[in-house]
């Protein structure tokens, strides 16, 4: 079923107020008048609809309402060092769960400046694709020490480090009761021993992501998948 | 530190005769006379060497035997139907450890014809990036029925499946001693009933990947990314 997201303020009643956008989207993709299709509040509730009468343009009545079936119930931040990937990066982690993103540079991230606004677009489209029930935000974060300052603010923090043996099974089986989780990933060529340092002194844990050199776009992935593996799948 | 792959053949006592196209490489790579690469005989040694003398072209000196790292215990083969994303299935199956890669055409794949060479050299260049000790091997079965025969070979066959709800986790959880698993991913749309219903009796295992829906080029690194997980991370 195609699904749109709204912002709860656009909800009146039974109806719902389409954007200009997905009203022209609803038209490109020819529903017929009793078809059904997904709006979601963005807040964890998935509003099922059809097309109001053609006079009524971009009103969309709802004929029931759910809960969300995308979201985990707990909740995956990930921070992303600045690469030439991030579109890619973005799009898988939205499909995997993860519950925000955030950029920011890393001592060999590439020059270039983090451009959230066409990230958060990609986000939003991944968002639609799996069935989310929130779009996750993108943001960027100035250093890479504001960035370690945020992620510990989950109750599990962790930095994945090329060098590092600890296993991530070894510590998440340590993390029995935790609902937040921030994972940190490096860029091409990996973190350096200063940033090493500073996440550690920052209160981050370490983690190996197994033997093989993964590039800077899959390591991301193959952490979120085995947290959501760990806690959900 | 650079990495090639070669036939165990090539190794001479001490000293390995490389291919054209890797001592090209390494020109280009302007490596200095002194300076160390890896060359795996793809069975599960390194060999640390460096170059002999220039009259000596093509000669690579053996300084230390290792043993691979970028192995795991447990050996994945990864089943994946034709779709137009498997460029990059490929290369992210590799990274995360697959053994072997196996396409086949789906109910729902797209028209055209599985180019296992292109994918092969994919997979070539995945492992040398990777720190593979073996390039896994990218093979193609004539059917889904093929596929799901040669699957089931595996000691735990997980066919992950969109409607299914069993959890991964608790198929694995039962998996203590298991030492070979087969991991197959459906095309974008993914699998038809019949197919289920084959693989079902071919005696495979249907498995959920978690509420959200995954692109079929995310699905594979999340299953295998969380075998991985389960049984290295």
């Amino acid at each position: 079923m195609h699904r749109f997201f709204t912002d709860p303020s656009n909800i009146h009643g039974d109806t719902i107020r389409l954007s200009e956008e997905d009203f022209a989207h609803i038209r490109v993709l020819r529903l017929r008048p009793d078809e059904l299709f997904t709006v979601c509040d963005g807040a964890g509730a998935d509003y099922i609809c059809r097309l109001c009468d053609r006079d009524q343009a971009g009103i969309a009545e709802i004929v029931e309402r759910q809960t969300s079936r995308g979201e985990s119930a707990i909740k995956c931040h990930v921070f992303l060092a600045f690469s030439k990937s991030l579109d890619f990066a973005v799009q898988k982690s939205v499909e995997l769960g993860a519950h925000s993103i955030t950029i920011f540079p890393s001592d060999r991230s590439p020059p270039g400046a983090i451009k959230t606004a066409r990230l958060q677009k990609i986000a939003l489209e991944a968002a639609k694709q799996s069935g989310r029930g929130i779009v996750p935000a993108v943001t960027a974060e100035a250093s890479f020490k504001h960035a370690a300052t945020k992620a510990v603010d989950c109750e599990a923090s962790l930095f994945c480090h090329e060098t590092e043996k600890t296993r991530l099974k070894h510590v998440l089986d340590g993390c029995e009761s935790v609902e937040t989780f921030s994972i940190m990933t490096g860029p091409e060529g990996g973190f350096t021993a200063v940033e090493a340092e500073l996440a550690l002194a920052a209160g981050m844990t370490a983690v190996s992501l197994g033997p093989r050199v993964l590039r800077c776009e899959t390591a991301p992935l193959a952490a979120l998948a085995a947290v959501m593996y760990h806690t959900e799948f």
